[in-house]
């Protein structure tokens, strides 16, 4: 049984009856023994391509304005930022680590609903492991949990969530973080609870702050927003018993429709973070088909910028929803730019960090052939496609449909490929030993004595 | 012409061009010579009450929960907890200052759209004027511009926003508090748009947490968010430029409908603080008629609880919305049940806080006459009125039809009576020297040197 298949409707899921109760249950009742080995194994990957994609962002200057902004407030210097030497506050620490996980558009994504799952749930658990010790094994089983309870969310408001305006990372990932802090903190179920209700008052994230610093705040929030909700509610906080379920609670208020058995189904038994991916594009998932088609035609035709006339893309409506910036200016307007990223893909033949900087929306070259892509929206095809066609000056044309792009769970990054990506970004912050120290960390996270040492090993 | 009359639907303001630009513009050019006398005046009655309600909130169990959970993480010792001895960084200051004046739900009101003003605005900026000197001028200012950005946006979106099911005074107030601190920290027109856009992305609060400790989180979590969305933007932290009118923005995300000329009409000439209001019971405002009524039939009529059969209440929509709980077991869930609040006005003549307490909602006789009470919605009545109808075991009947409940508008609490509140809030806190003090002070705010001495003059 698919674990998307919704339930009968006439089923007391589908009317939603006690479904935060049961999410709260099955977060504080899941056991490391119930995670098979390939879920521990993708949880590392998980880790791992997180740590990179925060090493690799930490240097960025979202980054170092929101430090600079947030140091004379920070507490006792309890966490690590990332890549960098600042020590804050566990709740501060996990807003700027979630910042620089996502800053690149480079973290991982969810298949079914593009949360990108780690950014809010590892900030939060990573910070929490430095100020209250805990075993890499029961770290691994927190940021299952925390996962799976983001995602199944997510999965049951998707995709109305989204037309409502939403970025689903942070709003749903607020959840992701309660979970996996509140494990680590030992909450009762009733403590649980509270923190869900604690978790679903304050979502975060609109998708109009895309292409600004604001974009990746959105998961560093998010991760901040559950820590404290974990921990207001292990003190007796009290909230909502049915927050995401009640009339004026979550889903009703965040979507215009909902499947309770996304959450419900198979709950403790098949878990989310098995259909997690890994990017290997620096830019938006939805976007990621266009740059592998188009560096494909680029290599299979030796394409050069000034032979092509222009360039049609069909696209999932998604995809325009959300990358439509026809002139970007700066590298983070080009991470939502799908006519950026099909003809930097072109020139450049990558799509990488650099090709989603200030320099790369700047070139000259890139600029005049982004204003010869055109997009048109095809609801037959799936987020996962693209149909490419390329109208050369000589009257030819050459095209190339994608079924699943480079880094999707079909075609999904090996572990050698998230060490090559780990190593490009760490590059410049660590040196190569460090990096390999930090990897080997990451892969062998289950056995640490305290969990706390992956963040050690991540400073500057 | 009223400041509530909606311009024609052609208008550029109905379409939302610019409306952020026109706000932030707004925020950043209004000048204290703009503000009336009696705007300045009712500034002053808003700080006396926001100040009273804090320090008598002080001691609820909400907030010593909050600060011991929150304690191990605060920064420097910047800012003062009113009614208490701890001092927080200014952002965790904010939080739990706001908490305590909504605690109680003893706070003001906006007439029109039930924000309460002052928590998410005057939390922010006293706080901010511990760490930042301004002088008592400036802050009043920025409170008048606060209320009123926050107010016009709740006013612009009201009531369907919250129908979706959101809490109005998290959700628009962060917006207050972004721009009362944006103005305090002197940003540009351009960083106050980016804080607009960072307040847009952390609304806070869902109905459904009426009757907890979430409640009240609600306001102190928008101060702490709109305060830190000031900050980074002071920094170079960039967000979208139109963030309430966006496709993906804050206003179609948080409701269906709205009409911008609430926040365009007459900027920057009419300020909503003056359809502020205070509470005389401490409880929801919604629920104000009742009591009145109740109180007025008692003391009429020598009602006593035992010769009454039943009560039958006559009220408008929201009332049952928002207060129908049957059988609260708590203060706070008392707070939230109209029929509770009709018969502790009529065994005990009073809605004060003590009527609002866990001994209150258990009391035998309260209870008993609660079960007694029933509710129908009428929708031709407007939130400020009730039609009581009291029918005597003896078969006689007594009916009260409320117009205006006392505090509303236009019942307005006096200065008097203000102060008389005050007292009551402050008695076990302070001192009756140090209360007279404190009132001093905030009835002379403009002329204060420096803001800072408010929170001075109001710690334990």
């Amino acid at each position: 049984m698919s674990p998307f298949a919704p339930q009968n409707s006439s089923s007391p899921e589908s009317a939603g009856n006690e479904i935060t109760r049961k999410l709260a249950h099955y977060i504080v009742s899941a056991q490391s023994a119930d995670l098979s080995a390939p879920v521990r194994k993708e949880a590392a990957r998980t880790l791992l391509n997180w740590v990179g994609c925060t090493v690799g962002g930490s240097r960025h200057e979202t980054v170092g304005v929101a430090v600079s902004a947030l140091a004379p407030f920070s507490g006792p210097a309890q966490a690590s930022i990332l890549g960098r030497h600042e020590r804050f506050d566990i709740m501060n620490a996990a807003l700027i680590n979630g910042i620089s996980s996502h800053v690149l558009d480079y973290d991982d994504t969810h298949t079914r609903n593009i949360v990108h799952p780690a950014g809010p749930v590892i900030s939060a658990i990573l910070a929490l492991s430095e100020h209250r010790p805990v075993s890499g094994r029961d770290f691994v089983t927190a940021l299952v949990v925390g996962v799976d309870v983001e995602c199944r969310i997510g999965n049951a408001v998707y995709p109305k969530h989204y037309d409502v305006g939403w970025h689903i990372t942070g709003t749903a990932g607020v959840f992701g973080a309660a979970a996996a802090s509140g494990r680590l903190l030992g909450l009762s179920e009733q403590q649980m609870l509270w923190a869900i209700g604690l978790a679903a008052t304050q979502p975060v994230g609109l998708q109009e702050m895309f292409g600004s610093m604001t974009k990746s705040f959105h998961p560093g929030r998010a991760a901040q927003n559950g820590l404290t909700a974990a921990i207001l509610a292990s003190k007796g906080f009290t909230s909502s018993e049915q927050s995401l379920e009640a009339k004026y609670g979550w889903v009703n208020a965040v979507s215009t429709a909902h499947d309770y058995s996304y959450i419900t189904n198979r709950l403790g038994q098949a878990f989310e973070i098995s259909n997690n991916t890994y990017k290997p594009f620096a830019c938006g998932v939805v976007m990621h088909p266009t740059i592998d088609g188009c560096m494909q035609l680029r290599n299979e035709h030796k394409l050069t910028a000034d032979a092509i006339d222009h360039i049609e893309l069909k696209v999932h409506p998604l995809v325009v929803q959300l990358t439509s910036k026809k002139s970007p200016q700066t590298g983070l307007e080009g991470k939502f730019s799908i006519y950026h990223a099909a003809s930097v893909a072109i020139v450049e033949g990558a799509g990488g960090v650099d090709q989603f900087s200030d320099r790369a929306v700047r070139d000259r070259a890139v600029a005049s052939l982004r204003d010869r892509v055109t997009t048109a929206v095809d609801s037959s095809l799936h987020e996962d496609q693209v149909r490419i066609v390329v109208t050369m000056k000589n009257g030819s044309h050459h095209e190339k449909f994608i079924e699943h792009a480079v880094g999707s769970l079909e075609h999904p990054m090996s572990d050698k490929d998230l060490e090559t990506k780990f190593a490009g970004l760490a590059t410049g912050v660590l040196s190569p030993d460090r990096q390999r120290k930090l990897m080997n960390v990451c892969w062998n996270v289950e056995s640490l004595p305290q969990a706390s040492a992956i963040a050690s090993a991540a400073v500057a």
